[in-house]
């Protein structure tokens, strides 16, 4: 049995919490399928992305310019350039942006461009840019860790939780298991887990959670039954040609039929997409 | 990348396999669920379970009689009586049974009560089992062992096909991970991924898969989205009471309604249960 | 805390237990040595192999003749005509015999040809071929799973002894983790673990534990520093002409060097070898 | 096969590198031993430590100021008022001090106090940490994550060597894995493999390795057999009373007692210590 010391992330205080990012309702009825690629390459790919996967039902944008890559010789991210981007593709679609801080130096400056902060999976238990973030008034995206338990995740909530701010959105997204025909292990067992334990929303990331893009859409489906909150998908106008994590992003057309399938997924439990 | 030498297993040589079991089509359209306790503890016991879960719509009934227990000091299943009482549950319900086999000593004593034969995941290497009941002519459930990857599992069915036995049904049941939450960690990934590579049929077991019987609602539903041939789900008249895994197992009403909901999840995938 | 329920296995018991086979000592102050090819190959090969490592300071032959192989079109060992091979070389050098058994219907047969039985790591659950050891009245070398605790391990160990034959080795082989540069990982952590919860002798096998022949050297030295009473090491007159994990095995002069080498180790824990 | 794109940490490069602290040689032929409590408490007890770890051969004293902990409600270490306590024990002593670094931010201001930086194994591929040691002009004690890979470890330590810090030590401190028994599983094998790959040194925690105080002394021989180039170890006059991981610390007398028997494993390998 856990022992759960997560005050202010625990059920036992509270059944439900909805995250409302202008109209965005995060962790109520209605399921929010985040998307777009990876990576911010250029104005015209993340403005192109964010045109289509806005057409297609997304409610917001993700795109990465500060990546955590194994190599400091692989691309690194645009940084700085990169947050002028997505604010392009804001004002040209409306969708908000989420995107990956990894320095709490940057934590004032990605706020000042984004909606939501995404703290990635190495950096769940990156104390010090949990407690930065838990200072900030936007709402953060926390990624369980590759090897975290839920246990680990929850406390990892409570540094921002205790630290005043209160819209946190779990995410899974892959484990490391010992499974190679996949890059992780998609767990979708934390979110009925989680839903037990934690009134916090959770939503769901298929595309790096199986590394595949053939598997996106039978895991979504899965992950929208098993009762996630919303889904977090890799789109790239051109998946070969991207600059990292290519071989999981679906195209443009390939997400915009996804989108059209998950709403009967929706409907069989109950909700809308 | 991962190579499969499989090819009696492979997808390559055929499309799709479907087992035709008097009439229970596994691999088909409809989706087959399979049910009914960990142990068969009593006539009683099983005869109950078995009506109840044929009312409730399952169109298999499970039943352990010789169970692999981590200490010589559990329960040990009825062994010969218990096949006695799943023959009696059979001629009262006409359900098929499947129980587990766990020695190339007992193949044949049991394929005589028995439809199909388990293998249950710590024996999914025993590979002089596997050759035993690659010689018989019944179906064999194969389950994927605690920490195998799916390319093992998929070398230790065509130990099954190339013995010359074709039958045979794959099972994801769990596997091994950090999370100490769940007994288990449910792998759905493996669902779509066995569709990629190979024509026979999968099922999901989320009783042992998630050890919780809370969680197996949202994980039925979430391995049927997935793309999932069936599901084998413990049920118990009173889980307890249960000689072993009562903590996972779901009572007759549970089951009943799981049921009614699986309908919905089926339709959306476009199959029937 | 972990609680053994081992009964018979607990340190609580007994403080040591050393096996006695016709003069070699497991379990003493004496490092006991047991080497020889993965699979037995040929007459020559293991006659030639026998004699080099007795010649060495080994005191025990190894060689299987039943391989468990993950796909069935891999070698699977020369089977009877394997024992009468290995029944020569222990004619020709007095070294006693283990080989692995991999099925109940078969103990009998090797139990007339060998000295110790080996359980493999595959096999560490297989109860029915426990049960069927714990009858015979030879020593078993008990291997741990791949993905087993300690306390797993102990159990199954219960299972021989309680069945009644108590004389029973355990050997750590490499637990299945992330790491890809060795094949597994050896576990030495489980040596002194073992020493502290029962009275069974412990070996440690670094030629599967890491599978490189590069790193035997340094693990068999740390093996010894971290207290087991035992080697069992892969050497082959010719590991590139290996029929199975050749890239693992010793030659003959690498085996007689290292040999020459853990005497130092020996020494500098109170022990000889 | 593992591709290594580290060129800086390559093997190929250069044969191995010896860093100098104030004529400790991490690398070299003498084993360096640094010791101390998990976190610095108090003056007084760090001062007692430091004097204590000398006196028994310990080169480097060791002690945390910023704690990562799991849970936001554990103590959080003493922060800068621990860093002047350290100050102290070093001046008391003159033993250089190593300390854990976890945010980008503190990098200056411990590296005033500290002889050593540590990166946690929790900051491995906290990429942002990596960068900011890298341009600073001390030596950096980088541990590998729990989850992490040999070829993860020594990528994370590419990012320090090409920001232009060549003064890395790498530092194995127990994986993630299903054993219960300990803590972490100490992982022996990354010694040698380490050797083989790359030049630089490699030392072992068998505290955070096994969780177990009772264990840390064969863990500690066995490291050495294995190849390492030192140890770091825990100790706390009174371990029990200790505010973090008090169950793995020895007391001042074992510790004493354990670096007179290290001087037989080193003999044993050709060292000293």
């Amino acid at each position: 049995m856990i022992i759960v010391h997560s005050l202010a992330a625990s059920k036992e205080l509270k059944k439900s919490t909805v995250i409302n990012l202008n109209g965005v309702k995060i962790g109520g009825k209605e399921i929010v399928v985040m998307a777009g690629p990876c990576a911010v390459e250029s104005k015209k790919q993340i403005v192109e992305t964010a045109k289509a996967v806005k057409n297609a039902g997304a409610k917001v944008l993700r795109g990465g310019v500060f990546k955590p890559r194994t190599s400091p010789y692989s691309f690194q991210g645009l940084g700085k350039k990169g947050l002028e981007y997505l604010k392009k593709a804001k004002e040209e679609t409306g969708l908000p942006v989420v995107t990956e801080v990894t320095d709490s130096k940057t934590v004032k400056l990605v706020s000042k461009y984004c909606d939501i902060l995404q703290i990635g999976s190495r950096n769940m238990q990156n104390f010090s840019l949990l407690k930065e973030v838990s200072r900030i008034n936007k709402p953060v995206l926390l990624k369980r860790g590759m090897s975290a338990t839920l246990n680990e995740l929850l406390n990892s909530a409570e540094y921002i939780l205790s630290g005043g701010n209160h819209r946190v959105i779990l995410c899974e997204r892959g484990i490391r298991t010992f499974e190679t025909y996949t890059k992780n292990t998609l767990d979708l067992n934390v979110v009925p887990a989680a839903k037990e334990l934690t009134h916090l929303p959770i939503i769901v990331d298929p595309s790096h959670g199986t590394g595949r893009s053939s598997l996106v859409s039978s895991m979504s489906k899965a992950a929208i039954a098993a009762g996630a909150d919303g889904l977090i998908i890799e789109v790239h106008p051109k998946p070969k040609h991207a600059l990292s994590d290519g071989q999981q992003a679906l195209t443009l057309e390939q997400f915009s039929a996804l989108m059209q399938n998950l709403k009967k997924t929706a409907k069989s439990v109950g909700r809308t997409i």
